[in-house]
C-alpha cells in the first residue's frame, strides 16, 4: 500500500489528477486557493475526506500567498474561505476541516503573520495524519467483519484516493487482505463520474486484490444470485440519528441489500459526521450539470432534461452498522451513535 | 406517432440503424442472412418483438436469395434457421418468429419453391401486422392504468424502436397521452449500451412525451421522493409461472418498487411468453462483452474482470400485473396467466 493521494513537502501541495486515471497517473500541484477551488469543484480531487485534508493545505497556502503579498488579514481570510466551503456542499468534511483552520487562529492578532502560518501547518498537517490513523483504525475495526472468502460489493470510491490514508471501506479491504483472508470485490462503475470503474478497479489493481467491474443496475442480480456477502461504502455525512448521504446509488443498494438479508456497512470517519442536524433530509444535495451524464453518449442536446443529483440520503434503519475509528456502531445506529460522540 | 422502425417493400428491407440514434436518423439495408445476424448481435436493431420481426423478413430474403442461386432446400434452410437463432439467445421471440417461418414451409416439397417463397412472405407480413395490433391492444389495455398527472419510470426501451408498432411499455404512454393525460416519463439511461439514454429519450421527444434521464442508480432516490408513480418496462422472455426476463437493472427496480409500494408492471405481447420452460431460472441469460461496459471509459486494460449480463430475471410476485394484448394479468400472475394462454 504505497498509494498516497495527497502530497505536502516545502509547504508544496501536490495531489493526483484523479480526471486522468486510470488512464495516467499523474499528480499536479495546487499553488493558490482557485487551484484548489477549481480541483474540488472538477473532482480532480474527490472523497469526502481527502477534500477536507486538500482545504486545509489549500487555506495553508492560500494564507501564505495573501503573506507574502502582504495583503493577509483574518477577515478577507475568513470570506475566501467561505468561497472553498461553498464549492462542494454535501460532505460535510469541508466545512469540518474549514472550520478548524479558521478557529485555530481565531486567538492570534492579524499581524502576527509567522504564528498565524505555523498553526495554520500545524493544523493541516494534524487534519492530514488524523485522517492515515483513522483510515487505519476503521480498516482495524472493520475488517473483523470480513471472513475469509468473502464476496464484498462496494460503491464509488472509498479508498486511499479519496482519503489521506489506506481508505475507508477499501481500507477494511486492505486490513482483512492483510489478515490473508480471501476477498474478492465487485466494484459498481458508479454513474455518472465512473469513481468505481476509474479509481475503485485502478486501486484495488495497485493493491492486488481481486475485483470485477458491473454496472450498477447489476448489483441487485448478483444479491438475487447470493454472490454479495456483504456491501461496503462510505459516506459523505452523517445525521445525528445516524442517516448517511453517499454517492448517488448507495440508497439502492441499502433498500436491495435489506430486501437480500445482506449486511450493509458504511465506513466513515468521525469528521463525516454532522451531530448539528438531526436526520439526513437536512442535508444539502449537490446537484451536477447534466453534460456529465450525457457527455458518455455524445449528446450534445440542450432540449434534454436531465436530472443528476450527486448524493442521496440512506436512512440509518437500513444501515447494519457504522463502521468509525471507535469502533462499530450497531443497531440501533441512532441510540448507539451517542456511545461515540464526544 | 409516424416513426417505423421496419420497413419492407418491394422485397427489400430496411431498418433505423440503432447505433447511430439518437445522433442520426439512417436508414440501413439487410441484404443477406449474414446482414441480419450482424445487425441483432450489434444491436443495430433490438427489442425483443422487433427482433422477431426482422429475423422473419431475413429468412425470407435468405430463402430467396438460396432460390435465386439454385442452392434452396429446406435442410439448408434449417440450418441456417439455427444459426440465425443463436444469436441472441434470451429473448424468446427470436425462437418463436424462426419457428414460425419454417413450420410454415413445412407441407410444401423443396422443390416447389414459389410456394415457399410465398408463405414466407406472408408469414413474415403476418407477424410484422399481427405486432403492429398487439402493440395497439397493449397500449389501449394499459393506458386505463396510467392517471393524468402521473410521472412514470420506464427502464432499457420498449418502444415504437423494439417492436413493429408503437412499442408495449412506450405504447401505453403515447395511449394515455392520446387521452390527453398528462404524463412525465423518467427514463433510466440503460448501462451499458444506454438505451434508455440514446433511444427512449429520443424516441419521446418525437412524440412529445416530457421526459427526464436519470443515471440507473438514482431512481431509488426518485421513488423514496415518491417521484415515481408507477414503473412500466418491457420484456425478453416470459415463463410459465410469469417470471421475466428484461434488460439488466429491471430486477433491481422491480425490487426498489416493491420496498416503496409503487405498482410494477410489464408489458408484453403473448409472442414474449416461453410457457414451454416453468420459471425464469430456466431462461437463458446472454453475457456480453466486457468492452461494452470499458469503452464508455476509454479503458482498454484487458485484466480488468468484468460481468455484464444484458438480462436479468425478476420473479412474477414482484410483478404488479403483466399487461398484453389480450388483457392484463393481475396477481397471483403464475395461476392467472393460464386465463390467457391457449
Amino acid at each position: 500500500m504505497n498509494l498516497k493521494t495527497i502530497h505536502f513537502e516545502n509547504n508544496t501541495l501536490r495531489i493526483i489528477n484523479q480526471q486522468l486515471l486510470p488512464h495516467k497517473l499523474e499528480f499536479c500541484e495546487l499553488k493558490n486557493l482557485d487551484d484548489v477551488i477549481s480541483a474540488i469543484t472538477s473532482l480532480i480531487i474527490r472523497g469526502a475526506p481527502a477534500i477536507g485534508i486538500v482545504a486545509a493545505y489549500g487555506l495553508f497556502i492560500h494564507a501564505r500567498n495573501l503573506i507574502l503579498n502582504n495583503s493577509f488579514s483574518k477577515e478577507l481570510f475568513l470570506i475566501d474561505s467561505k468561497r472553498l466551503e461553498s464549492c462542494r456542499p454535501t460532505a460535510v468534511n469541508l466545512s469540518w476541516a474549514i472550520n478548524m483552520m479558521t478557529e485555530c487562529t481565531r486567538s492570534i492578532a492579524d499581524t502576527d503573520v509567522e504564528l498565524i502560518l505555523e498553526k495554520l501547518k500545524d493544523t493541516a498537517l494534524f487534519i492530514h495524519n488524523s485522517d492515515i490513523q483513522t483510515c487505519e483504525s476503521i480498516g482495524n475495526n472493520g475488517s473483523a467483519l470480513i471472513s475469509d472468502g468473502d464476496t464484498v460489493l462496494t460503491h464509488c470510491n472509498a479508498g486511499s484516493l479519496a482519503t489521506g490514508g489506506i481508505g475507508t471501506a477499501l481500507g477494511i479491504i486492505y486490513k482483512a487482505q492483510d489478515q490473508n483472508k480471501k476477498i474478492h470485490v465487485f466494484v459498481d462503475e458508479t454513474r455518472p463520474v465512473g469513481q468505481g470503474a476509474r479509481l475503485t478497479i485502478w486501486e484495488l489493481q495497485q493493491n492486488k486484490v481481486q475485483s470485477t467491474l458491473i454496472a450498477d443496475n447489476m448489483a441487485a442480480s448478483l444479491m438475487q444470485k447470493k454472490q454479495i456477502q456483504l456491501i461496503i461504502v462510505g459516506a459523505d455525512r452523517i445525521s445525528k440519528n445516524g442517516d448517511v448521504a453517499n454517492k448517488i446509488g448507495t440508497y439502492s443498494l441499502a433498500v436491495l441489500a435489506d430486501y437480500h438479508k445482506i449486511p450493509f456497512y458504511v465506513a466513515a470517519p468521525f469528521s463525516t459526521f454532522d451531530i448539528q442536524i438531526d436526520s439526513g433530509s437536512q442535508i444539502p444535495i449537490e446537484m451536477r450539470a447534466s453534460h456529465e451524464i450525457l457527455e458518455f453518449w455524445n449528446i450534445r442536446n440542450a432540449d434534454i432534461q436531465v436530472y443528476n443529483p450527486a448524493f442521496d440520503i440512506t436512512p440509518s434503519d437500513l444501515i447494519t452498522a457504522i463502521i468509525t475509528e471507535r469502533g462499530i456502531i450497531n443497531k440501533p445506529i441512532s441510540k448507539n451513535i451517542f456511545n461515540y460522540v464526544n
